[in-house]
């Protein structure tokens, strides 16, 4: 085979990207980008980051990402399933380390940080620790948790956890989960088992292959009567060899969409012994009678639910980073088409149509990172609440439940929208990279199929969108009755006045002006479906959760109108805040955000008719406008993301502007040319050389006139 | 190992599908659906078939396709890229035996059908005969084409095509290629050469493994002349053991989202020397002593681009037959929580919202279907025009030029919102299926992830759109100038009315109504581009191409508004022209699509002023009640597109309803339980059993008081 030899050499003579003149076009147009940024990046990083020893923390966990042999990413795209598991299982003892000597926010950064690189390995490792863990956290008594702490639940040493709670056929509605413990006296055990195929634990991350104990949600049953489902650990495996224990069954639920670095898997339990203390008691307790204890306050024991969605909204912000980066910085070098003949091509980026499709995901992704920020908040403040409530301080666990409340509804409708929003994202930026884009090497097809559960794990979103709404309508009775709502509704207090509200002769970006229009839009959307809710339960006589039903379309509605108002309020009340450097910087930026949402929703607006017709269109030119304005700034405005190119993985989004060597070097190093056809013999060769001559027909037998002839000679 | 051998038995024991009742409640509940039906599914088949006839023959093909080993899919999802690559080549044989026996008819259906099964083959095998041969029928003098004939250009005895127009840095602007064919008079030869890095040929489907010719686009030299971009032959590999020809260099592009069955490649070109007459010489020619004859008609020479639109508008109803076939069957027999503690649970397609995610996007699916058809109609009259054509009847001449512009426009749109609306649609009926969605072993990923490379390539989706709106205004001007338009647009010659028009008293869903709605929209929405296109050439001074792509978010616009309505017009008059059964089968439907597609633009429709704020608010309801009515007969609607459930490959979504058996089977046959662990001793031991005891600290030395003090001894 020396012909492919030859052919290496060429390669490496004229090709190598090392030869290639490092002050190409493409480097040099990056440079000019860079060099219009009118703004300390390095500020705005701090501010977006809060603060700037944040920066430098998360600078130096980076690095010790970067450098970390079992977190090279260069080779992750051509991964086949198997590899992928196993090279994240690699990934797990350096990060078990580190989130038992890291601190609290460093341990957050860090796994936030490895979510961008692995969203997998992310996914493996939380399930242990965020669902696992939290799980033991949340519901263990004090003696259960020493028992388990002892045992490794924390070190891994001898525990890695899996969190057995959705069934084949049964997700969402957990309170409808098959799997029996039945509590045997004369033992002292429970007996856990899966009565139906369709009671079977699906999709249990780290089943396949990690998890040597599980914490499973099973229906109680004592003396023949039902408690409910609560949750029990189950030992899955002997930590020795990974054998399986009696009565566990588990299966590998093989190939996904994405994230193929989780082991998903099945478990069935047939007629399995634990012992009674290894039904989590910190709420519900069962005696050594079988007497059932239920805790005073359930809502507290759902606080767990929110850890997920917060993480999801914050995850939004950081996919949305990293992809907008990549199709911005290409948008930048990338040249098609010229104005006028014989001149050089203009940059995609000049052109209106590609400021419009990239310019207001940009503002969008900022603005989920100040709606992140903002629900972060709220959750440190709502966790440290619940820890002192359920106890005999009234107050502490009123109010504790009233921030669960208002936490369940906003992260509801923001993970909804944000997950929603991000994942579009993806795919609208990858679509503004061409054919380039549909590359594994540049990260979109991955990023999306890696994204796409966020729209349907831990609180599928349509459900999650209508809960929203209900909590919506709900706080319009309260309103009605007179009810002062807290801040983030407080809006419906005013209806009345919102309602005959419009912008008039006022400017359509006055700051005012649009948080009032989404106040206004929101308040309309909420009454349409308060209003036929009542009609509902009133005239037709339906119970309140027909009636939910019967709203859910108006519901969902309120629910997008009222969180997409968060957002952009948000967004301006950061800007308001900021310093007046970072707000000269970000104004351009919210008011696009503003005046694009408004764009896209302008059907609702002209019916609560707060726009005129004529504002609508020149809400439209406005945002031609901003999308221009930003453009200037956009390198800069990705560049503060500050995600080095180990991060954003992807050559045509390279920091330098270098792309083109970098993306032809990245495909030679994936598949390294010159080497021998890997089926030309077996299955091309035949198929080519064919004999293409039609053999000839079989001859018709002569008739023989008359076989005695013959025998005439 | 007996633990897991152990386990296995109980798996074949208790939970072989074998042994489940059939008559569990799913396959019950799609019975129960099934029977709603009211009507003759197999009529309905006939009708989007276009005759029983066609029916059968596409049973016919079904058949031979289900039957013919290699194009087995039950493992198709777990195969790796290399591992299709290879299956995919497999395919080829047989398929090219088809394809030269196959009349245009048969031919056309097996490979949409082919493409359902397999999109990345379709694409390689659409490569040779889509591409390359077209390539060389289209610009191939009679000569030419003989001669590639007898070396097996239809055959595949001897060549395999491949198609080098795009490269690295060069797509939609084919003009702008690098590439360079130097005519050598000395010889007779073109020298074609690659000149830098961003002119190598990328993305070429077909390159990496299996093309031994390729017609390349390079621009014609001709003594120190430029002549633009020409097409010519040139020799890849030697046939008989595909070693490359000198000069030639080839890379493999490795990874991509999707249709890793298509081996994409890049070419570059070193000095190499093809004779004269390899250039395709159809049009332009290029005689002995390098005179060039340019064709009369350039246009002529374009006819080819439509091919592959029209086959992407029919390829978007297909994908979306088999998406929603899969998300509405699981619907039907999914149950999620129950109204009434106790009773059992609701199925997910009786719920409001469930019924308003998925019925528009069945609506939808059917109105692709007849607008595909109407495209394909209009483009084998085209065809057949264009071959008459640019001969000595002018009058032939004109007609086809005409046709043509209308075919390049109409396809342009169709093209770029058609698999824009069938990309979302795939994900939105992921999304309904919640975690299973997720499953690969579903279809969802992949075909997402196949699918999401028609909005990019063969025209770019949002130039193409832009093109469409670019021709909407140029018709604006013929309508200002007096010109009686096309049918499609003629609606530009009433605008004056349609601008004062408004549904008024009329009901909104009657059909002349939601005609004349769009009609009245699309009229507003391409005046108000043209008039700030003329605008931007008369006050303000610009030229043509600056004044469009100053205009390009307002003729977006347009040309998005004008091709709903293309979409909605095209499915009330397929109704309209039904026999009365079929009518009154798609009648809900047609409805259903209209309104819904007015709600989804109603800021548009409402600066219109053709509906009023309550219009708008009653064609919401009308969406929900339209859902419902849908909803009753979605089984048959599905069942009438008449995939086998090979066709359909996903479990949840097969046609028994019998889900869960068939699911947990194809998991376990995908990864069949009780197979050694792969990973543990390597890399899970030492994690868990590791010694969490830290080695004792050194100790410090012991300061020794005085070293004279020993000697005292």
């Amino acid at each position: 085979m020396s012909a492919p030899r030859r052919r290496l050499d060429v390669i490496a003579h004229h090709l190598n990207p090392v030869t290639v003149d490092p002050s190409t076009d493409t480097v040099l147009a990056m440079e000019d980008e860079r060099n219009k940024t009118s703004f300390d990046v390095r500020e705005l990083t701090y501010f977006l980051d809060g603060g700037k020893k944040t920066t430098q923390l998360k600078e130096r966990l980076m690095l010790s990402i970067e450098r970390d042999p079992d977190m090279r990413n260069d080779d992750h795209y051509d991964l086949t399933k198997d590899e992928i598991r196993e090279r994240t299982m690699k990934k797990f003892r350096n990060m078990a380390h580190y989130v038992t000597t890291d601190d609290e926010q460093t341990s957050f950064l860090r796994l936030a940080l490895v979510s961008i690189v692995d969203p997998g390995f992310w996914t493996r490792f939380g399930v242990h620790y965020g669902l696992f863990f939290n799980a033991l956290r949340g519901s263990a008594n004090d003696n259960q948790m020493s028992y388990w702490l002892e045992r490794g639940a924390a070190s891994l040493n001898g525990i890695i956890g899996c969190f057995c709670m959705t069934e084949l056929g049964h997700g969402s509605n957990v309170q409808a989960l098959e799997t029996t413990a039945t509590f045997d006296e004369a033992t002292d055990e429970f007996i856990v088992h899966t009565p139906s195929l369709t009671a079977t634990k699906w999709w249990i991350g780290g089943a396949a292959h990690s998890a040597t104990h599980s914490v499973v949600f099973a229906q109680l049953i004592i003396k023949g009567k039902k408690y409910g489902v609560k949750s029990f650990v189950v030992p899955l495996r002997n930590p020795e060899d990974y054998s399986l224990k009696p009565g566990i069954t588990i299966g590998d639920l093989g190939k996904k969409m994405g994230r193929d670095g989780i082991d998903n898997g099945y478990v069935q339990f047939s007629h399995v012994r634990i012992p009674r203390l290894y039904m989590l008691m910190k709420h519900t307790k069962v005696s050594r009678e079988g007497k059932v204890k239920e805790p005073p306050i359930a809502q507290l024991t759902y606080g767990a639910l929110i850890t997920g969605r917060t993480a999801m909204v914050v995850d939004s912000s950081a996919s949305s980073k990293r992809m907008t980066t990549i199709a911005i910085r290409y948008a930048c070098v990338r040249r098609q088409f010229s104005a006028t003949p014989g001149s050089p091509e203009t940059k995609l980026i000049d052109y209106a149509m590609h400021q419009r499709r990239l310019m207001p995901l940009l503002a969008q992704t900022y603005a989920m990172q100040f709606a992140g920020d903002k629900l972060l908040k709220m959750y440190n403040e709502c966790t440290k609440k619940l820890q002192n409530a359920g106890g005999a301080d009234e107050e502490a666990t009123k109010e504790a439940l009233d921030i669960l409340k208002e936490m369940h509804a906003t992260s509801a409708g923001l993970k909804a929208f944000c997950t929603w929003s991000a994942l579009e994202a993806i795919d609208k930026c990858r679509q503004t990279c061409g054919g380039h884009g549909y590359s594994a090497y540049n990260g979109f097809g991955s990023a999306f199929a890696d994204f796409a559960v966020h729209t349907t794990w831990e609180g599928d979103n349509t459900i999650l969108a209508l809960q929203a709404g209900r909590s919506l309508i709900a706080s319009y009775k309260d309103a009605v009755k007179g009810v002062k709502l807290a801040a983030g509704v407080s809006y419906l207090n005013r209806r009345e006045d919102l309602k005959k509200a419009s912008a008039g002769k006022r400017s359509v970006t006055d700051f005012e002006v649009i948080k009032e229009s989404w106040q206004a839009c929101a308040a309309v959307a909420v009454e349409k479906a308060a209003l036929l809710f009542e009609e509902a339960v009133g005239k037709q006589g339906k119970t309140q959760d027909q009636a939910y039903e019967y709203t859910s379309q108006l519901r969902f509605l309120a629910a997008q109108v009222h969180t997409r108002g968060f957002l952009v309020t948000g967004f301006l009340e950061t800007v308001e805040s900021a310093p007046a450097d970072i707000q000269k910087v970000l104004k351009p930026l919210a008011l696009l955000y503003a005046m694009w949402s408004i764009e896209e929703n302008s059907g609702l607006f002209l019916q609560a008719q707060y726009f005129s017709s004529e504002q609508i269109d020149q809400i439209r030119v406005y945002v031609s406008d901003l999308c221009l304005e930003v453009r200037s700034q956009c390198i800069g405005l990705t560049d503060a993301f500050n995600m080095s190119d180990y991060f954003i993985n992807a050559p045509i989004g390279t920091y330098d502007g270098n792309i083109y060597p970098k993306y032809f070097d990245r495909i030679n190093k994936s598949s390294p040319p010159g080497q021998d056809h890997p089926y030309f013999e077996k299955i091309i060769k035949p198929l080519i050389n064919r004999n293409m001559e039609e053999p000839d027909d079989i001859e018709e037998e002569e008739e023989e006139e008359d076989g005695e002839e013959e025998s005439k000679d």
